[in-house]
C-alpha cells in the first residue's frame, strides 16, 4: 500500500524528540494508544511510522513520518486532515513538507493549464506574464471597470479582482463581472474575477463568468476549503485557476509545500505569493523554494506559474526577473494605482519593463 | 454602517507599532495606498480604522481595528478573509479576537440546538454530557460497530467517529454508518458521524445519516471551509453540529475567538477542543476563556457546549467538572479503548463518574 511522507519541524529538546515524533505519528493516524490496537492490518499499515528524525539546528528537529495513502481516499480535505489536522494545534510543530505518491497526485491531477496554458491565452510567447489588481473594494462596478480599462490600455495580460472583492451590496458579483467583462470584451487582457462563498455560490459565480466569456478565475483555497477548491477545478477543466494565499498563514505550513506543492497538486494553474522585500516577511530563500516547487518536474504535473505580489513596483521588475527567470507572472497592485489619472501610463511602463527584459 | 472590531496581537517594537497597526488596517480593507483613493465613501467607510493601540507586555501590542460590516456581506469565508486573510501571512501577528455586530451575528445565527438541545436529546437534565470516540481508523465497519456497542452498553450519551474516519476504501462512509446506526438503533446513545469532503459529498453524507435516523454530525470547519460549514448548518436545522478543531492551528487565531466565538456564531452546537494537561499545550486560562466564550450571553446566540478532549481520562472527570461546571461535554477516547475487552466497564465507570459528580 502506498504511503505519504509528512515532514514536520519540531521545536524540542534532544531527550524528548523521539517520543514527540512517535506521538505525532500516532496523533496523525490512529489517535489512540497503539498498545490497545490488536488489528494486524491497522498495526501494519495504518499506524503512522517514524521513518527518520534528525537535528537541523536552532533547536529544531525534522521528523519524517509515513502515513498510509489509503487513509486519504480521494479527498483534499482529508489529505490536510491526515497531514496536519490535530498536530496543527501544537504551536511548536510546523508541517514542513510532504511527499505524495504519484498515484495520489494523479487523483488530484495538478494544473489543467499551467504555465503554457496561461501564456497561450495571453499570446505571451516565452516572456513573463503581467497582472494587475482591481481595487479598492467599496467602489461601485462602473468605477472598478474604469480601472480595468486603464490596465488593458496599458497592455496588462491578466487583470484580477482584489481578493477583498466578494459579493457585496455596494458591488454585487453579477454587476461587477458584467461591467468589467463588457469593458474588456474586445481587449487582449484576461479578466480574473475572485470567486467566493460556499461551493454553491462559487458554482453560481463560475456560471456567470463563463456566460460572460471569461476563462480564468481566482480562489483562496484555505478560505473556500481545499475540497471545494479541488471540486471546482475538476468540474471546470476549461477554467484556469489562480490560487490566492488568503488565510494560508505563515508559520504553520511551510509556504513551499503549501503553495508550490499542495495548491499546485490540487489544480492551481498559478499561485500568488508575496515576493520578499515587499509588505510581507518571506525570505528570498522561501520565495525561491516556492517557485522551484511550483514549476519543477514532479509526479508528471504541469508547471504552475509563480505570481509575485505583495508590494511590488515597476522599479523591481528587472531584479525579480533576474531572481526567478521569465517563467512567472508579475503582479503589481497598489503601486500602479498610485499613478491615479496616469494609470494607463503606469501600466504601460510596467508592461514595457517586462516585455523588454533580457537575461543579463 | 455597522463595523466589526478586529483585535490583533502584534510582536513589534514601540517605535513601529503605529505604522504597523495602520498597515494592517489598510491590508485588511482596501489593500492599496490610501493616498491614491479619492472615492469619499471608500475613505469614510471601507478603509480600516485603527481605533486603539496599547502595549500588553512581553513585546506584544494589541491593536483594535474596525472594518465595515458591508465588506463581509453574508459569507463566513469573506468574514475570515476580512479579519485575517492577508495578515495571516505575517508570522508576528495573531488574530486575538473580533467583535461582530449583532446584525451580522444574526445573519449567521449561532447554534440551532446548543446546550439545551444536546441535553434534551440525551435526556440528560442538568448534568454534564458524555462522549466517546470510535477508532482507530483502518478497522472495517463491523469492528467499529463493536466498539460503538460497548460504548452504548456503558451509557455514553454521544458516540462520535474519530475525525480520521472519512470515506475510505477499507471502511466506506455508507457502510460504516449503516453498521453503527444498526448497532445503536434501540440505544439511548446518539451516534455522531464525521462528515467530510466537498459540499456535495458532505450533503450526500448528511442525507445518508438522516435516512439512518441520526440527528447529530461532526464537521471540521477549517478543513471543510467555513462557508460550506455554515451552508450545512443553515440547510439542516434539524441536525446538531459538533465542530472539530482539525487544522485550526494553535498560534495564529486565538482559540477563544476561533472556537468559542467564530465556530459558535456559524452554528456549532458544540465545539471540541483539547483540555489542558492532556496531549496538547493549551493553558488552563485559554481553556477557561474558550468555554466562557462558547457559553456566554452574546448577540442572543444559544450557548454552545464546550467538549473537552485531547487526552482525557476517567480519573480527571472530577477536576474537569470543578473547572468548568456541568455545562459541558466530556470526551474520552483512547483512555477508554485501552480497557480493550473491558471497554463496557470502562465506559460505565466514566459515565458513573460524570453522573455522580456534585459540586463541592
Amino acid at each position: 500500500m502506498a504511503r505519504l511522507q509528512a515532514i514536520y519541524h519540531i521545536r524540542c529538546d534532544a531527550r524528548s524528540i523521539d517520543a514527540r515524533a512517535q506521538a505525532i505519528a500516532v496523533e496523525q493516524s490512529v489517535e489512540m494508544p497503539v498498545t490497545a490496537i490488536d488489528d494486524r492490518a491497522v498495526l501494519a499499515e495504518i499506524v503512522g511510522r517514524v521513518e527518520d528524525v534528525r537535528e537541523i539546528g536552532g533547536g529544531l528537529f525534522e521528523a519524517r513520518i509515513s502515513l498510509s495513502a489509503a487513509t486519504v481516499g480521494r479527498d483534499a480535505g482529508q489529505l490536510l486532515n491526515m497531514l496536519f489536522g490535530n498536530t496543527s494545534l501544537h504551536d511548536d510543530v510546523t508541517l514542513h513538507d510532504a511527499e505524495i505518491p504519484g498515484e495520489l497526485a494523479a487523483v488530484f491531477g495538478g494544473p489543467r493549464h499551467g504555465l503554457d496554458g496561461l501564456r497561450r491565452r495571453a499570446g505571451a510567447g516565452r516572456r513573463a506574464l503581467t497582472c494587475a489588481a482591481i481595487k479598492p473594494q467599496g467602489l461601485p462596478p462602473a468605477k472598478l471597470a474604469d480601472i480595468a480599462r486603464a490596465f488593458t490600455a496599458g497592455g496588462i495580460d491578466y487583470i484580477k479582482d482584489d481578493h477583498g472583492l466578494a459579493d457585496q451590496s455596494y458591488s454585487p458579483f453579477r454587476e461587477r463581472v458584467a461591467a468589467i467583462a463588457t469593458t474588456l470584451a474586445d481587449a487582449k487582457s484576461r479578466y480574473v474575477p475572485s470567486i467566493t462563498g460556499d461551493l454553491d455560490a462559487m458554482r453560481r459565480q463560475i456560471a456567470i463568468v463563463r456566460d460572460a466569456g471569461i476563462d480564468t478565475v481566482m480562489v483562496a483555497p484555505m478560505v473556500s476549503g481545499v475540497s471545494s477548491f479541488h471540486r471546482l477545478v475538476a468540474d471546470n477543466p476549461d477554467m484556469a485557476f489562480l490560487a490566492h494565499p488568503s488565510l494560508a498563514g505563515a508559520a504553520r505550513i511551510a509556504p513551499p509545500f503549501h503553495f508550490g506543492g499542495l495548491f499546485r497538486m490540487l489544480g492551481a494553474d498559478a499561485v500568488i505569493f508575496p515576493h520578499h522585500g515587499g509588505r510581507f516577511g518571506y525570505s528570498a530563500a522561501t520565495c525561491k523554494a516556492i517557485a522551484e516547487r511550483a514549476r519543477n518536474a514532479r509526479n508528471g504535473l504541469k508547471p504552475c506559474v509563480p505570481v509575485l505580489a505583495g508590494g511590488m513596483s515597476r522599479e523591481r521588475v528587472g531584479e525579480i526577473l533576474e531572481f526567478y527567470g521569465a517563467d512567472i507572472m508579475l503582479l503589481i497592485g497598489g503601486a500602479l494605482l498610485e499613478a491615479r489619472e496616469h494609470l494607463t501610463q503606469a501600466a504601460t511602463a510596467f508592461v514595457d519593463a517586462v516585455h523588454d527584459w533580457k537575461p543579463i
